[in-house]
């Protein structure tokens, strides 16, 4: 199969995807009577419910798992806290505007549709035309706006729709703005991540964990982006639900006591060599990633561990997971690591999960800011012997000049390891060669110009910024793919249509279970009507349906849903249990069946377990 | 008690609870270490796990319980919407600005203020002046702009914190406004409420729901509204987590089947009649307030009734809850009937719920606007009579000239009844006086002007704008009501101390229970982490404080937390287990005491049930 063939047979199953997830309400449109809002989706009555069971069993994996502190903070921010973080100034997209009507585009879109047009449509294109363009299209993100624009001149690229010339790249910022109170002088925004709401409560949070590091903090909730041109469905929008953890950890100690849980775990890992080099994701032990240095530390190995059990536990297929680390030109300058969940659907490859080590980035901006800090501290049992280097700044004025403040902050910088290697060649030979980076150049150090000395100073505690480890998940793209990984069609029993089914695990689907009559009569609609009350009383989501309907056209109307179980009274004794995906029926009591269908949506059993524990039933006549 | 010493208690019980909640975290002020923004709060951990257990209850007890449709719609909401809703034009308040510093007040809290004052600490106040004060105040929703500042400008009302001059009243818009998309010309609002996000959906949600009625749909999320200044703490927030359940009916039969499942519950209710006259609330049994019309119809009354035990059930004071009916000038013109549940705490009685029934309006609004019919269709199974009016409108012409459009329509309008009086009429008196609201008078019709008929016409089925009932409920506000009716203090053992406890019930308890090893050593932190372990794998929720604290204060800590049980590990066998409130111990075996905990929180079993089954401890050396 060709690209274009594998390209058509993707986008036909995407739309079979989305006509059945649209079809039964999974999702809706937004305003969809008004014409709708690109990038706005309503999750309908079943989309609603698997987001529910998604979030219910994050907090339990996560939160509850962890002990970690959830909170839940406001939506509207005010500006201070996002020009601390850094949104308000580089929290931006590279914009071109159609000169005559103004429409607007993103930029890096549009050129990288123009170089995948012309690799994949053009016949006569040299080999190195392609191969410009596919570099054009790898450095992509690392493009300025002035580059942008010369590529886009050089290639002559118009507005898509118009043909009109374009303006140049300028950056539009992603976040929706508001105004907080009537006076129109308090700028607000749209948070576009839920991680600040944790950031400025690191002190209060600190001191409800008993002053005791590490300690997580979690949040659920709904972010922000003004998107310039919403594109790829469900994957990008304007408003989604991201749960997040920000784990703090001392900077010098980023082992983790559960690592031992998870270091067996082997999955797909694509570390930033591999990419490089052109190989592909291979499978690693986890355990080996963080021993050979791949992974940075235990601490992010444990994450991105528990994260491949929460994605593959909720039916991602662990055959289209992996976990890619971020390269260096993708990785803010402070991140320590960075490594992406990502989770191949029709639209390729998507970032669903990021777990980074944001190193003590946010609560310093967050301290520099608000001159509140957020810190750390670590208590002593005794006190502790600790490096002193003092610089003799008299020395170091006549020797330096105006270089002197530069060499005083290298020489306070230094870690004990080079400053007693200093220190011993300083004694041997009265002097040693020193680098200065922010002169670019060695300086010649003599014994006069320092003391280093190793004292027991009256040291009771040591204070420090929290490094943060932050496993954040873009809640509705994992549910996208979650929906094409679970969808699979089959015959009907006639053989003359295609049968959609959902194959959600019993955690996720959004009805566990249905009801139905399989003939209209009163005394099985009065079974029916018993059994129900008896899964609502054990806090089953169930359907019934007691319609006249075909019981296999019931069954394939569910299995769309992907309902699990289907309860069919047959009898007003017992009843007959069937399985989504095997099809298979077996018989149990009437007062019996709840607690089955709670013990298996509960995942307490399994089908199989039940399979052996009643009699199958086997009357082939009712899937037609 | 006199009303100012009565105020000063309610102050002093508040303060006491508000210190508790905001040392514990149950909230947070956000972004205090920027000085926080009026009107916007975190839950902290223990606040939000409160409120994840509120809305946890409020799925079971309403969406599951009646099996509604939960959708999930996006806050960012388009300007059309909430033009259609009435939102853009009227969801206003009354604002003064200071003339001089810009500071901006709401007019009528000016006024209320100004009043209360006045009446409370003026000493030479007349009685007829405290007569027009009172008046005042009661009619203070009803003002006009130009009402409200004749009386400030009458009052010689000044900004409070300057007394400098203020502006006349204008109306502000409480809606945080945004842009959506680059272009800056879509224009978006935050919405103020859930609601609209259903209403938009009906048609799909009725077909989800096979075309039948009735159906509820139900939503969960934030809404909010830019206070122009907020006060009442947790009570007037900028934004908030809304519950709203619309209900959709055919307007000809608001029955409801399940209404004798609450008909006999008794409590306080206050219909517009006792509140017009003077009376208090009274106890009254739902049951006969819908048949004596107390309450509008079967469907309202059962949402009152459900409503009343969702609130008991988690703990609000029954004594302290009253359903009070809206008053004719408080109700939107198109509304049938509306109630509301309201809580007393120490700011007074506080709206929480509203119950209203909304009639046709919201989908009407919505079908006007965009001109897609959300209306349901009843089918009959046989073509029914129908009466056909069909006025003449030639005669009708010549005898009203202009006003003739006036008449036709009022005649098109008449219902059964009042057409078949005027059919007789005019066959036996060939004429008839007749009412046209529009034109202000009666007109008379005779025999010639209009064919009234009874015929078997070929109508199979009905189209019709379906009614909504909406209960709407203020998550914040209950979960703040409810903090201060679980609030209480008791002495310490020593008596030389008053502790704080929350007695919430275990269903809300942000924490279902603690385990703490008796004192510090290896073998009981052992049992304890064994223990912990089990609980989680349970599902419940607990914290484990192994530090050398006494066993009193590690109580006294967690008491203030509401958490209802907890184990101390004081041997490795069995362990103790303490009630909360009554302070009673137990003693369970180790491997039973996580399912004994599970069954008391799941509320399967009482906490007198397990004292039954198991042995009592009687060590009093534990709580000092």
């Amino acid at each position: 199969m060709d690209a274009a063939q594998e390209a058509h047979t993707r986008e036909a199953f995407r739309q079979a995807v989305v006509n059945t997830l649209e079809r039964r309400l999974f999702y809706i449109p937004s305003f969809k009577i008004y014409r709708g809002v690109a990038g706005l989706y309503d999750y309908g009555p079943p989309g609603c419910a698997v987001k529910s069971n998604v979030l219910a069993f994050w907090r339990q994996h996560f939160v509850l798992e962890e002990n970690m502190l959830e909170v839940d903070c406001p939506c509207v921010t005010p500006e201070v806290v996002l020009k601390a973080s850094g949104h308000v100034d580089k929290f931006t997209d590279l914009m071109v505007k159609d000169e005559k009507t103004g429409t607007c585009y993103r930029a890096d879109h549009l050129l990288k549709d123009f170089c995948k047009e012309k690799i994949e449509r053009d016949p006569n294109i040299t080999a190195e035309k392609a191969a410009e363009f596919r570099h054009v299209m790898a450095v992509l993100d690392d493009l300025s706006a002035e580059e942008l624009g010369a590529k886009i001149k050089e290639y002559g690229i118009t507005a898509p729709d118009t043909k009109n010339p374009l303006s140049p790249p300028y950056p539009f910022n992603l976040m929706f703005q508001t105004s907080i109170g009537p006076s129109g002088l308090s700028p607000g925004y749209m948070r576009p991540e839920t991680a600040q709401g944790i950031f400025v409560n690191f002190k209060d949070l600190y001191y409800y964990n008993g002053n005791k590091l590490p300690f997580a903090a979690a949040q659920i909730g709904q972010a922000f982006r003004n998107e310039i041109s919403p594109r790829q469905g469900l994957l990008r929008v304007r408003e989604f639900t991201l749960a997040e953890i920000e784990h703090f950890v001392d900077p010098e100690d980023k082992s983790h006591p559960k690592f031992s849980e998870v270091s067996n775990l082997e999955f797909l890992m694509f570390p930033r060599e591999d990419q490089v080099s052109g190989q592909s994701a291979r499978r690693i032990r986890i355990g080996e990633a963080v021993t050979e240095g791949i992974v940075n530390n235990e601490t992010l190995g444990y994450f991105i561990g528990r994260v491949y059990l929460f994605l593959t536990h909720l039916g991602i297929d662990r055959e289209r997971l992996r976990f890619r680390q971020h390269l260096a030109n993708e990785m803010a300058h402070y991140a320590a690591d960075c490594w992406d969940a990502e989770i191949e659907c029709s639209y390729g490859w998507i970032e669903c999960v990021g777990i980074a080590d944001r190193s003590a980035y946010d609560l310093c901006a967050h301290t520099d800011k608000s001159g509140v800090p957020l810190v750390a501290a670590e208590k002593f049992s005794e006190p502790i012997e600790k490096l002193v280097i003092t610089p003799v700044k008299k020395e170091l004025g006549l020797a330096f000049k105006g270089n002197q403040k530069m060499v005083v902050e290298a020489l306070e910088a230094m870690g004990e390891k080079e400053a007693m290697e200093m220190k011993a060649t300083l004694e041997s030979k009265g002097e040693v060669e020193f680098q200065v980076c922010t002169l670019g150049k060695d300086v010649t150090i003599t014994k006069s110009m320092v003391s280093i000395l190793k004292e027991k100073k009256k040291e009771h505690q040591r204070v420090f910024t929290p490094s943060v480890i932050e496993p954040s998940f873009g809640i509705g793209r994992i549910i996208y793919c979650l929906y094409e990984h679970s969808f699979y069609t089959r015959a009907s029993r006639g053989g003359d249509e295609q049968l959609n089914v959902f194959g959600f695990p019993p955690l996720v689907a959004p009805i566990k279970c249905t009801v139905f009559p399989l003939v209209q009569n009163q005394q099985y609609e009065e079974v029916a009507r018993c059994i129900a009350r008896s899964l609502t009383a054990a806090g089953i989501t169930y359907k019934i349906d007691i319609t006249g309907t075909s019981i296999g056209k019931r069954y394939a109307r569910t299995d769309e849903l992907g309902v699990p179980l289907a309860i069919t009274v047959d009898s007003t004794t017992s009843v007959t249990l069937r399985d989504r995906d095997s099809k298979q029926q077996i018989r149990i009591n009437v007062d019996e069946v709840a607690s089955v269908v709670k013990e298996v949506t509960d995942g307490l059993s399994t089908w199989a377990d039940m399979q052996w524990k009643y009699p199958a039933h086997s009357s082939t006549s009712s899937e037609d």
